[in-house]
């Protein structure tokens, strides 16, 4: 039972995952289209929580306005009819060739005025289903040709229009927080700001930090082969996980995109932990999408898995915490975490501390039975 | 004579780069130790500006306070007598077997408290000789077993002790700046602070952020496949690029630690062209050294080829500047980079953006020559 | 004069790479389709020797007899007029979902019948065109997931398919040789044969080993962070090195297929100067594409830049062998190479070697003055 | 019970494993030596099968013969004394300085006299304590700078060594199987023969093919990210899985040697259902060594968790097969695998099959749930 996603696990997919067609480099389409309404009544019967999007996954980008109402109150409806929401929404500034170089990096001041537009609309279509967060994703802002972009000069040019929004937002008196998602890679040779840390550094020099965090992807850092449990503390640290993309990857590849914990079984457990033991109480989201030897049934196999899996994870974090050798383990080699602390600053307490006499060799003895830690971790994870 | 290098280029190594005796995982010392005094001596003859060290690469960690006096004595003797400077300290924090599980993120309150003891005998010792800057490079801050460490505790742990130290700086008056450096892995399986922008993330939440910028290495951001020029163009963006350490590496694998631009000549082309085009007017770190094939005389050959291509792609940095093909190519490129231009927001303007018709078919049209003017740059390269 | 590419270079391109419309998986075509014929004779133009294609880069998959007719004389006639040939050809085997889960080694029996049908009519239309290389790279041929596939039956099933198409062949009299193409991954999780070398491991194994050789591709080596030269190296030394694909990449990530040498300067100097001084007088084929970002003539410039750098680093491996510091260091290092050679087995010979003595110490004192030759050549490729 | 090691499951360590000494290119030290007897008498109370070892992992490559004879005596009783065996031996041909530009492929014609007489010498060591298994890794057998060694020349040097190497066991009547071990790089910036597959290729062109096989290792695949339980299969498949060596590793970084399967859980578990499929009889080999954080009791826990988490590996691959769920699953998928077999070549064959009509569309239709089989797996794993 603690198995069965319900909608209080806050579990939420994009419109884009379950509705991936399986396109790829190399490959035609092999799913048919899937409709919206469609995508949020099988969710729903799955136990999700919620359902997000890019603007043109709603809306297609040449809707007529007729077209985008209808869509909209029919995606409406299939909210209101089975209890779904929608927390979060986004742009799509990608797909279409106008941003071939960039949407708010771009050299062009048009479509730099375009994508700013484009996003001006997607949130308030956004706020019009009720999202809270508001994801940027810079898909196409990076380079192949360092000769050809100042990096400098795209970093101010990302500002510039962060900031922009940010007022936007307050003067629509939209109660938007902004998260925003790094990827080293793909499709641009090098995207910028490729990490999350990236962005943890850029939020503070911005006009409304406190309206900005950020969305970690699991693939996304993995992908240059980091460690993203570690990056997702960085972020809690600090205040800003606003929101997170949960999938999986192997790591120096192309973006995969995989069903949940499907590989990294280990590392992501960790994450689940921390998020479950942290006061993080956004929505658990997945940005992944099914094997492309998929029909549209084994889409759904997907979106189970997913869930099915974290929830898994989470009872052995449970499990964790209640497991007598673990918690004796921890206990032992937390012992003395307090021993010579140096608290605030005086100068007598550094005077203290430089007079102090260590035994090196003393203390390079001390017991850190770790291996043992950890394969009491591995067995914990395999059912032992 | 454009590539002989001389003292106002700024070049300096660290004492244990031209002192590397080639030992690794898999095999013994190939060289002899290298004595400080001759290391400056020998530097300063190829040009260099400074010479740089951990505390132990001077003084050993056992040794008296007369072996030590006498060190430094002899030490800044050698620098008095060829006008070398010693422009950045830093502590080992990572040889010691006490340090076996990091030094300011151990769970061993005693290690911390050491830790923080010898830093600041290190930054004595640094400010003694000249040090302006002080480097903080966590080797051993970082976990196998991520059952063993709470990151969130370590990111803390890790805040104390820099604002513990800049306190200290403060309060003796020390001229010094401190410089983090990040990297991804290695010795241990992940460190905390993988990236640069780790530290640009952390160091808004510092006690004393004015005083705490970064120190890039290449070799550091490239193990983890990341753009390093991109790196360095956040970090100088913010204002935070306090040191660098040039070397080069091949992705995805061992810290190589190669000579500056043996491998990754075109990035590393646009990150000296970045360095010299800013008002960067920090050292030029050389953080490498040579082959383990080579015996004394061919470090000596490591040392003046890092200055040589340094300055070798200075050059080429002038003469981008210069050529007409290039410099008509980005002008193409750049044509309209003020068109639309958002400004600051206001609700006029909001609304004027969101009214104007864009029309996406010819903005997509607009011509990059892109791969011509990486071809161009390509062969400013290869001296055609 | 040594840069304008003739007939004589043997380059070559593949139909889909200046055909490349620059779709990616977050974008869609920002180029219009290039007719082959245009091709054959921009191609022409700008000095190229011949043009390959996969069956359905020519004729499209389901075109009636009768295009496929037109479509072929339309294509030898282009041919003809302009002295081009057509050296190479291969099969699409990954486009069409058909192949979603492998062609030769799909668990269907039905799909491997229809990839050697798929392959033997591809062969037919290779042949008629004058193909003399007979390419195969398994685009499906792999896994995501390890339960589904037996990875020791995929391999009896390539094996099959390859023996089947070595006697298919023969039968018809063919003087086609095949030149196997590894990937490590993309677009599957995990491809088959991820080497090169993997192929020189199957090769012995085939029924008509002698037919087969390699076609080792400079991005999917380098994906995977492997030295491409070295690659390349043990094809040749087995006499493996049937064809070659040009182009280049970042490692660690996604296949960028980027022009020739735009990244990897010094790596792809030494293929060059392995490919002219050894004796392989194959095509130079460049499997690349033109930057998301060029319009259809920069798709030209990307064309001519990957044959001027080839000619460059020609150029420079010339240069090479006549440097004499350069050829002094490598007579240096060289010295010596024949003393204590061990030469066939002899009882004797090996009672002697048993019984030498071994000065360890000077063995290893032994100058090896790498960090010279080394930046000796990157300034021959700097030009300097 | 079944997770209890005992010697038939033939578990076996290096000695140079469990008395790895925790030192690292940037620490000391931490743990004593580990005496050889020592560490055959733990691990046979472990349930260990045997012990295998460098030569002078046993013998110190100064002792005199005095010392070698005690040594040996000493192991030897040892041995007896446990039952332990000593089934493989190998050559330390990389930690003496003399071998610092490789052994079988240095330029200097002493130093590979020398190599193949320090084998000569292993060999004999290896056979007088029962080794059947003799390994080969080339730690020093690669290049950092390309230009100064011909690739093409290193492997015909190899191979001339290997040579030499199998015609003097054969005339020493010698029961030994030379077992190649492939590494992609570390300590060398590149290493020859990177990958297993590179021996495969390498094998048939030896003087004595069917004496010689390979020797994967599990973290050495992985470092360049490939999939290691693909790269068994094809040396399972080719008769030439001789040995194979049992860690684990995070990709695209240093040699991490960790704990048999403490990071890679689900590749290693198809692993190791390979393995005990297969009908591989040869020891369970593990090539890795505890965390430096370990004290010397922490190197017994680590050698334990090694061989637990195999059996627990090992069972859950016979709950695989006893599943009814994935085995319906398998069933499913493999449904049709025999159809429309090409079968061996005729005429007739080639003829039907090309003239047979094929519905794409159908065909990829079919259903293939591998999402749904890849979760049941996930959750045999986690014990579910």
């Amino acid at each position: 039972m603690a198995l069965t996603p319900t909608p209080e696990h806050k579990f939420t997919f994009g419109l884009w995952t379950v509705g991936n067609r399986g396109r790829d480099p190399f490959g035609e389409f092999v799913r048919p289209p899937l409709d919206p309404v469609t995508a949020v009544h099988r969710l729903a019967e799955l136990g999700a929580w919620g359902v997000n999007f890019h603007d043109n996954d709603l809306v297609p980008i040449d809707a007529s306005p007729a077209d985008r109402d209808r869509i909209v109150r029919d995606f409406r409806r299939a909210l209101d009819d089975t209890g779904m929401t929608c927390p979060m929404a986004t742009t799509n500034l990608f797909t279409d060739p106008v941003f071939k170089d960039g949407a708010f990096t771009s050299h062009d001041g048009r479509v730099r005025a375009y994508a700013l537009q484009k996003t001006m609309r997607a949130m308030d279509l956004g706020v019009e289903l009720g999202a809270q967060t508001y994801v940027f994703w810079g898909g196409r802002e990076g380079a192949e040709v360092d000769a050809a972009k100042d990096p400098v000069e795209a970093i101010k040019r990302f500002r510039e229009a962060i900031d922009f929004l940010c007022e936007y937002a307050i003067d629509q008196r939209y109660a938007l927080r902004f998260a925003l998602e790094a990827k080293p890679n793909e499709p641009r040779g090098d995207l910028y700001f490729p990490t999350t840390a990236s962005y943890l550094g850029l939020i503070p020099t911005l006009a409304h930090p406190e309206m900005v965090g950020v969305n970690p992807e699991v693939a996304h850092e993995q992908m240059a082969g980091l460690n993203f449990f570690h990056a997702v503390a960085q972020a809690l640290e600090a205040g800003k996980l606003f929101h997170i993309d949960l999938n999986d990857q192997k790591p120096g590849r192309f973006d995969q995109d995989l069903r949940f914990a499907s590989e990294s079984i280990k590392p992501l457990f960790f994450l689940v932990k921390l998020l479950e033991e942290s006061h993080y109480d956004g929505p658990r989201h997945f940005d992944a999408h099914a094997y492309r030897t998929e029909d549209q049934e084994g889409v759904w196999d997907f979106a189970r898995g997913c869930m099915r899996t974290y929830l898994i994870l989470k009872q052995k974090a449970r499990q964790f915490c209640e497991h007598a050798g673990i918690q004796a383990l921890l206990a032992e080699i937390r012992d003395g975490s307090g021993a010579g602390h140096a608290g605030p600053y005086s100068r007598a307490r550094a005077e203290e501390l430089k007079a102090q006499t260590f035994d090196r060799a003393v203390l390079a003895k001390r017991r850190l039975p770790y291996e043992r830690l950890d394969q009491l971790v591995v067995e914990l994870l395999l059912g032992i």
